[in-house]
């Protein structure tokens, strides 16, 4: 963002970076000057390379002028694997889970020093909590996070405790021996709880998700699957059997599946403006059997 | 796709743009030369763009030297708003219908000619099909499409049926006279109905879910909500009610929210790497009351 709008020695492609960079969540609709002034670029330069992703549509003005993050940035996001591995293997487990409890499922993975959120599952039922797909929360403060954080390595846990840790509710622990305390106590559970860690009102539990064991034991965790409840609600632990089994069934799929990209999909039409049509040989052509 | 690898008159964004076109559900992993073939740009050119991008984690590099969509990409197009207003507004609603019926549920938008799913519910026990989120599907062949297409202007429709149509199965509707009838019945009934036309072995219901009416009456088709069941079962019909409700609970959140771009959320951690840390402000910070 540290913006000197006349630097003739950023390329072009960092300034194309810029302009996405420029909208998040706090600023998912932005004028012409803002997406300026938040990439560090001058009006004119802004106004040629915003113009040219939005003629491919990456971006798309609305009729007052401003601009949002467009179709074709959300339909290439699509196919990482965060969405075509994981949300897709996952989905199943995920929906059986919330079937059975009626509350927040989230599917998270660890970022940097954040838990990214990949899914989440909620009803008309379910409290109202703040995570969304695509938005990140400190893992010290969730239950997905303390999961990932827990089965970590030493290294990494280190880091984070040597951060100043957000305190976003007044139970927040953010004390580096309680914290340790914590972690311990996690793996020896083999689930992680939040009591109003992250909102006040809600509590939640959460397992992590094991790759494929190295020749030496035990996988690396590669995400966590959680449910938030209602601090009403009776002991959010109840729910720990079938986490486990959620997590244990999403490992297994995810290993059966390794070298497959898109494991959930069956076939797929291409966009249409690609010219590709239907190719009848990828699927029976008969009647039903 | 019709590359110079040599045209000098190509912007750098275009190129940038090409290398992202370069990916697809077909060809969601890719080689440097791949990209380079199937963007149309030479080589080192394709190495320095890809470099950049990937610094940018918006395409990820396997150990096997294959690229991927990545992090960033993923984050930045879930900022659109088919994720932020639609797939939010609709996801309790949808997840009604979900569990009382257990079966695929479907919420899709017209991009084009296609229908553009834009979040797809799913459990083990839903009939397997080629649907995904962000997927394209033709219209005449879908219900979620159908339903698009028969509360579209007429222009549309008689620009639809004057290309050639796909036929996934033998039960695809492709006559123009025919689907114009189908359209039609479409209307009056007030919800469409496919049988075996996308996929042998399925069969879909679907609703139109309208926009704000504009003064002179009812408003225009957004987007559709619909469900895909096993032909083995009932009468897909049976759903129609839920559909309905779930189509208006939807058109009255999106009307009562028009002017909020990101109506589901509460509010956010933005990245860490931007070093925006939590807002005590935002939230109550007190004892549980």
């Amino acid at each position: 963002m540290a913006g000197n709008t006349t630097d003739p020695g950023r390329s072009v492609v960092s300034r194309v970076l810029a302009i996405l960079d420029a909208f998040d969540v706090e600023h998912p609709r932005l004028s012409l000057s803002d997406i300026a002034r938040r990439a560090g670029l001058s009006l004119p330069t802004t106004h040629r390379l915003v113009g040219e992703i939005a003629a491919w549509r990456g971006l798309e003005r609305d009729d007052d002028g401003m601009y949002r993050v467009g179709l074709r940035l959300w339909e290439v996001g699509l196919l990482g694997p965060l969405h075509t591995r994981l949300r897709e293997v996952a989905m199943p487990f995920l929906q059986s889970l919330y079937e059975t409890t009626r509350e927040n499922v989230h599917l998270a993975v660890r970022d940097g020093f954040d838990a990214l959120y990949v899914e989440k599952l909620s009803g008309h039922r379910s409290v109202p909590i703040i995570s969304r797909i695509g938005g990140r929360l400190p893992m010290h403060a969730t239950g997905v996070g303390k999961a990932l954080l827990a089965w970590s390595d030493e290294d990494l846990v280190d880091q984070v405790l040597r951060r100043p840790l957000e305190r976003p509710t007044a139970y927040t622990i953010t004390g580096p021996g309680r914290l340790r305390q914590e972690l311990a106590a996690t793996r020896r559970a083999g689930y992680a709880v939040t009591r109003e860690e992250m909102t006040l009102g809600s509590c939640s539990v959460a397992v992590p998700i094991f790759g494929e064991p190295s020749r030496d034991g035990t996988g690396e965790v590669e995400a966590a699957v959680g449910i938030v409840v209602h601090t009403a609600n009776v002991e959010p632990v109840r729910h720990v059997p079938p986490l486990q089994l959620a997590a244990e069934g999403i490992a297994a799929r995810l290993a059966a599946t390794r070298d497959d990209p898109c494991p959930g999909f069956l076939h797929d039409f291409a966009p249409t403006r690609r010219g590709r049509l239907w190719d009848p040989a990828a699927q029976g052509n008969g009647r039903p059997t």
